[in-house]
């Protein structure tokens, strides 16, 4: 089993680093291989633009998907970019760790996904959802936030958490084909104590020992819609 | 009426820029004044981090909430971030002008976000939704998709657009106060024919000429919930 831990935090003492450094562990006692992407820590560009395809020309018209596909081809996508697919196509599984900035992923971690996910690979004509060019491979997010866990959910202040992460889980990992198992969501971490952070790691522990055992969220299947994409009954 | 545009697309030549083209001549013809800020033109940087804050250590815990208040206080915030917070507080309406990536804004936008909504001014306390730093102004939303306007919605493939939104529209856009108008979407974008992506901008302004008719997407009212953020009834 292979691991990708994709981690995004700018501060290396915090207690988000300290659930990647968890994970890590983890892994690693099961016997699995544990590749770590730690973003800040590699100054990954964010930034989706013409400078990510080797071959591209300054003034032709930057349609990106489409130079995704092209520089894929002919193998001249910018090397920070080659370098994450390479990972990813190792993985069995990949963690998505982070701290929730403003109700989704930090930045850095967004542009992981908008340079990484390239067309042609991981999705493509009708190979999505289902049929994405991840299928057999696993994601989970793993994330901490300042908010109570009552403070989610129907009739709550903020509503279900699940709807600030369809983004990410259904848009994008479930999309291109990534079967998505339920989060391991660390709440009120800024106002809780040492002990409780630390009771915290160890029900990520546990979480992470558990896998196999966790219910992936469901998704469109593609069976169930016609050529046009409409539902087929 | 002070307009502030928020644009992020790598290709100036993009049907994505044309829609910022014609918001912008749309809300100077009704007299309006405009700013723009052209998150690629300015090579804006996304990556939160402890760079941003003038006065801070780099050997110090990194509480990135914390430092944004400390440095808000002092006027130590980094100057793009700062120029940035200006031209909001000048804005009456802000628009987010983008192409959707991954069922959300592009990193540079997301990063814009996460940077200039700074705690202690966009947010803080008990401030926030209809008691966010930002009550009295309106954002809205205004991007481009390759989809189809059917494979969105209830029982379609992808679901409704709504959820994927809901990590801008709601935990960042309403969470800080903006009364959120509904999005201008254009569909189907890279397969249309361009009198189609004409009319598409034909009707960008009289959306935009009609935003007094709108009515705002509804969210939490705080007088809902008790001391605790526990629903009162």
């Amino acid at each position: 089993m292979n691991v990708l831990i994709v981690h995004a935090h700018p501060e290396k003492r915090s207690f988000t680093t300290a659930m990647k450094n968890t994970a890590q562990q983890t892994f690693k006692k099961l016997g699995y291989e544990v590749e770590v992407s730690d973003l800040y820590e590699m100054k990954f560009n964010p930034v989706a633009s013409a400078d990510d395809f080797g071959d591209f020309e300054q003034t032709e018209y930057l349609n990106y998907a489409l130079e995704q596909r092209n520089a894929l081809k002919s193998n001249t996508l910018s090397p920070d970019i080659a370098i994450e697919i390479e990972k990813v196509k190792r993985a069995d599984l990949v963690i998505f760790n982070f701290p929730l900035y403003w109700t989704s992923v930090p930045a850095i971690l967004k542009g992981w996904i908008d340079r990484v996910f390239v067309s042609g690979l991981f999705y493509g004509g009708k190979r999505f959802y289902n049929h994405g060019g991840m299928v057999g491979k696993k994601a989970m997010l793993c994330f901490s936030l300042g908010g109570r866990d009552h403070m989610f959910g129907d009739n709550s202040i903020h509503g279900p958490i699940e709807q600030y992460l369809s983004s990410i889980q259904r848009g994008s990992l479930a999309y291109v084909g990534f079967e998505v198992l339920p989060s391991f969501i660390a709440y009120h971490v800024p106002y809780i104590t040492n002990e409780d952070r630390q009771n915290i790691l160890v029900n990520l522990e546990q979480h992470l020992q558990n896998l196999d055992h966790l219910n992936p969220l469901e998704f469109s299947h593609l069976e169930n819609f016609d050529e046009k994409m409409n539902p087929k009954n």
